[in-house]
């Protein structure tokens, strides 16, 4: 069934018009007493039934609400050292499927990527329409959002999290296995978690120096080297099964 | 370092040519002294020094064997129902560097990609080349295969694994969330488990029955919906969580 974010509170009686107006009546070609799942932004989610619509709007009434819960116990965030092409793209329609909170780009000092900010502001929006589509195929209950921000702006945000991983390469060549599990150990329901990857050429000794003054904790995703754009998709996997499966 | 998959058995004094000779001799522009990695087919793994070459040849001999484990303890076997486009290429070149043992494409009932013998063995060749390469990006000690089979073929084959699952979407509707832990604490190192997973379309019911007649399981991968492609990510990452970080 076709699912809708819709930017306003949790609402038992809703009235659609923009962007799902035109999809509902345009595109999927639907008519009174069809089905679709609505989303909320406070996360509610409903089935609802088109009751009335018109050339402009689309009226529906909840039929129920969505018993499943959809969303991650705990919120991670992934911030990812710009990558090359279209890496982020990858990282972003994944991650939401995967279950990303937010995603958040940075420059990162090995970065090959140079985007201005008028080449950042276009990315960002194009990121959030394929993080808007991801969420609606894998039916999410939240929309993850998509920042860009400088690295030091990023460093001084560690302390709104409830723990700040780095996923670094040295770190699973010499086997560190521990941090991971660790860290999912130290976090309940509802707790703030952002893992920082960095671009492809890694983080810099500096860039990892400033991170762990700042609160950061270094942790291996394996025994194996994984690109930039797979391992966010790695760590939220892991977090899925062990919060998700495992619990 | 630079890493080569060898396509003979562990001997600590090797003589190598064709592709890995033209790589190191031309690519990197290596010579005398030079260190690189050497994966032999019998998945021991080498530190070796250049100790000679020339326009044919180059002769490398064996400084210390790799101690750290990459290989996943127990060999999943990833099989998909042809998708669309370039998502094989993806799912194999991810897959490598998450752990996969092999990969299995077969012609899904419901796939669109309908690939004659002739394309499927171009597209075999090409997702060979693709999985080498991740498989020496991420410093793999195993080589994963890429193979094209029907489907009966496939289900016939389920006897020569300990374990079969069917990534199912349905399973994850209905919040089924047990049988890939159960799976993953049921199997131990040297176990052989397959994962099969339907093309965008999904499995059909006949093909479910037909799989589970053979002996498989039904699993979920969490409560979100996840593309063809993103679903073997999150299945290999998971074991790599429980097999290499949790145990």
């Amino acid at each position: 069934m076709q699912r809708y974010f819709i930017d306003q509170a949790y609402q038992p009686a809703v009235t659609v018009t923009g962007e799902p107006h035109h999809h509902m009546s345009r595109v999927m070609r639907m008519t009174v007493d069809d089905q679709v799942f609505l989303v909320f932004n406070d996360q509610t989610a409903i089935k609802a039934k088109i009751i009335a619509m018109d050339s402009e709007k689309v009226m529906l009434e909840e039929v129920e609400k969505e018993r499943l819960e959809r969303e991650l116990p705990i919120q991670i965030t992934i911030a990812s050292g710009f990558p090359k092409g279209e890496k982020l793209e990858l990282i972003v329609q994944k991650g939401t499927e995967l279950g990303a909170h937010a995603f958040i780009a940075f420059p990162g000092e090995s970065s090959v990527a140079k985007w201005d900010t008028k080449k950042q502001q276009k990315k960002q929006q194009r990121l959030n329409k394929i993080a808007q589509e991801a969420a609606e195929q894998s039916h999410r209950q939240a929309l993850p959002t998509v920042h860009f921000t400088s690295e030091k702006e990023l460093t001084t945000r560690f302390s709104e999290y409830d723990a700040v991983l780095i996923a670094y390469e040295e770190s699973a060549k010499q086997g560190e296995q521990a941090q991971v599990v660790q860290t999912f150990r130290s976090l309940s329901a509802g707790q703030k978690l952002l893992v920082v990857f960095g671009p492809e050429g890694g983080l810099t000794p500096k860039e990892i120096d400033a991170f762990q003054a700042a609160g950061a904790k270094l942790c291996g995703l394996g025994p194996r080297i994984l690109r930039t754009e797979t391992a966010p998709f790695y760590l939220l996997s892991a977090a899925s099964f062990y919060y998700e499966l495992q619990h």
